[in-house]
């Protein structure tokens, strides 16, 4: 198992921890595993690790960091040699040490401007089934009850250089790109676990923060996302839509803070031989949004 | 990209080669990528690579070998120094030298009497859509369609044995297991790709074939293979229906040589770190079809 | 609004009246409108009136009666002097009299041996949501929570003769039948509604029930009734799968005492002028279930 | 059978038939059943009726007329006296005389400037599957292929007269409406067959045409309708979304000429002794939109 096996978690910031903590475990439907006074830890009902969200009590919303998966130990070892070869200042922390089940990790800050997390060893809760003859489904899921992680979306300034860093220095492979017309990346999407993105960069200011998104199995999933967002009268910000890059479908809305999450589903395998997409300038609008075929200016402008 | 990526592709015997490419490419919808006197190779709409599926014409119905993909090179050397560790006897073979489109293959006979490719290199082709602004399928898809590949089911004697050498020797992982009551495996599935299997292993004669599996989005793309199946006069043998063991929903049925084949979606992801669970004999009726509860007598004596 | 608007209710006999009623309402997800100490009556949510089941505790299981909706009062006359006129008894009750909340009804055993209730004005307590501004659905929905009735099937020896008296006398239309080889109907479908049925008739004792079923919107909606069933324990008889007969799909299960239950979407409109669909005897496996093409015993020989 | 059946078919304009044939057959993928200089006939594929769209050549686009069903011939009779009775002018037109399969019609000039006409006895083509041992659909259908016809949108200036003229003269029902802080109505929704709406007004300019809907049969289908849109170039409007009136699921979109057409799902069973539903001004928004909560300028003011 070598190098990053996925995106782990992301710790993101709420001003009102209550309200969020009821936001995401009863619309979105996340799993509360831990709770004290300034964080809480969910995860999606069938991740079987310790938690996939942080919530930080903050004066603002926004992104603390992210964290990606390794399952060897030694490749952490591996990846912080790779990071302080890159030049990149590097920080090693113990287990529990950055918080409730956290693991061995390297901390680093990338030239996006994002706290980055390389994590062995999280602490492991399973998923609520029994291991023995199991039923489908445990019977309890509330709200959207996505079962796991899937992907992140960041912006920053310098596109191209964090897509070189990612893939030369932290191993991602590029699945699909939208080039600007004068040929730098406005937009990369990267993997580790061949599917379309685990991570994707969109220019803007550096640590900003877009949206983190939670899988679902289908496009039916998010029509009930999109109506338990309607009833608990929470703002969609678009879809429930077909995504040109990735393929894939998804609905955003915000978390009471500000954040933008979103439920995405399908996308396609990709293979580490397999050739990347390229979108141009001009087709923006259909490798964002492929039905309407325009972005429309609240989600180029409202992130953190 | 340390070891075995994924299945790659099975070559499977029918006696009526022009039948089966009839079968497989206008009632399942697979890609025909080249077809010579006495095979034919085609390949899921959404593969880049050059086949998934070889037909051979043969006078049985079975299976000849099935291939998996090792993305480096110098896996494949590692991964033979492995096998040739283990005892088991190798041969290697030249880029073209095993059929169109072959890569650098390291072939073995493993302790179940299946024939198993290790390929490096196989022609790609592309999944049919430009790498420039594409749309998000093709226009031309006709039948089932499924995207790609996903997984193989095998029978042999001893599944403790074939089991301990995939996760040994070949470092697969074991996700799900049916005991029987007298301790030993009458069920294993095993996976290189972080989902509930890449293959599997039922008690049965050695080199047996039991399915062949190919992948689609959703359960109502379940309900369209159905139809399809039933408008062509295409024998189902069970579903569409939930599996217990991988949690996935299927539908099986066989091509016009009797060999089974099987449209799966869902499923889940599964870490490296996470628990396999256990089925007791007495619930194997629910490991396999959950709503059922109970597999019908031809599930287990037909194959080949 | 001449004549029948549709199938209004059925009334069901079970042994066992809690745990009847705990299976209705929790793995169903009916709603339960008004108990009492040997009948409960329930509905689907969006049913705006009281009931469309009543369960009675009696030693066996089976159906007590049917009844259909009668929109004008003026109607149940006209309907009643048509029944009259070919021979049938009949009785006429005062609202309430013949349970909690029904209407002014007209009874009378069909040729079948069928008890049948002509029903108008029966009491309207509304589907749960507010009448201004209302959500999408209510939130507080369990099990498969099917949101209406939509079809009965019964069983009886003559199926020529009360498929004339269903047209003839209560003025339903024929949308499909299955016929003997000897020219005799096995199985006829018939409507009120414009859909494929709102009552079936199939060979078999006179009196017989087969199964009542509630109509989900979706081929999704099955699988969440299929998993539901999955979850509790609940016997599966068949299905999910696609009628060849209505061109529907739907699932078939049992209550605790025995009575068959289905969930059932799909179909097509049927307009009075179109010509009814012919099965022959030889493919009656294909018109019931068409991806296995053949019945399975317990369909055709399991009910009360 | 009295009274008005059904929505039966529209009439619509298009300067380029030939290219509107085009889209409506392979983009909408309807069925074209008879072709003439100046004028197409298309029906959805389930449609036993001659047609349920006409495509006229004119030099603009919008909406000639539109016509309902009515099975009994006296009832023709019937409800052209009520027109007559409530001044309205009425012409009678034999079968044939208003185009090609055209059957006895009642044309009149409704209120609210639509010509309307009511018809008995169009053709009956059948829905291409064979009457006896039918596949559950044909093989050859195209692109979104929607089964049938569901319902109209038009415009007038006073939507409270046309509603009350709808209801008192022509026997429909009031399923919901949209009231004005000032008392009026603003969009009302009108039913014969039981389902939320058969044709709804929007407060806007005399005669004029918001959109025809087909309907199809799953959420999962207004996806490959839009993907449809997408692979084709054609101008999405709005959706996949809900909408809070009706509770239905649509896509809206534009023929080349730039009529509205919807692709509909969904709804709800409508008795005819079930209350209205009410939204206010304050929430047309959600009544129209249920995600957004909001519509779109180009919802309200493109039609024409």
């Amino acid at each position: 198992m070598s190098g990053i096996l996925r995106l782990s978690h992301a710790e993101v910031r709420v001003p009102d921890l209550e309200l969020a903590l009821a936001y995401y475990s009863e619309v979105v439907g996340l799993v509360v595993t831990h709770s004290e006074a300034d964080k809480a830890y969910l995860k999606g009902w069938d991740e079987h690790q310790h938690h996939s969200l942080v919530l930080a009590a903050a004066p603002t919303y926004g992104l603390n960091s992210l964290a990606f998966k390794v399952v060897e130990r030694s490749e952490l070892d591996r990846l912080q040699d790779r990071l302080v070869a890159a030049g990149i200042s590097t920080s090693r922390h113990e287990p529990g040490e950055l918080g409730e089940a956290s693991g061995e990790t390297v901390r680093f800050l990338a030239p996006s401007g994002h706290t980055i997390d390389l994590e062995h060893g999280q602490g492991q809760v399973g998923n609520g089934l029994p291991l023995l003859n199991p039923p489908p489904a445990p019977d309890n899921l509330v709200g959207m009850h996505p079962p796991r992680l899937d992907h992140i979306f960041l912006l920053c300034e310098d596109v191209d250089a964090i897509t070189a860093f990612f893939t030369d220095v932290l191993e991602f492979r590029l699945t699909e790109q939208i080039m600007a017309d004068d040929g730098h990346q406005l937009t990369t999407f990267l993997e580790r676990t061949h599917t379309p993105h685990d991570i994707a960069f969109l220019t803007g200011p550096d640590g900003g923060f877009h949206h983190l998104a939670y899988w679902v199995d289908e496009w039916n999933d998010l029509r009930t996302a999109a109506d338990t967002c309607a009833y608990h009268g929470i703002q969609i910000d678009a879809g429930p839509t077909r995504h040109g890059a990735t393929r894939g479908c998804g609905l955003y809305f915000f978390d009471p803070a500000g954040n933008r999450n979103e439920v995405y589903t399908g996308g396609y395998h990709f293979d580490p031989d397999d050739e990347p997409t390229t979108w141009t300038e001009a087709e923006m609008g259909r490798a964002i949004f492929t039905y309407k075929g325009q972005v429309q200016q609240s989600f180029m402008s409202v992130h953190s």
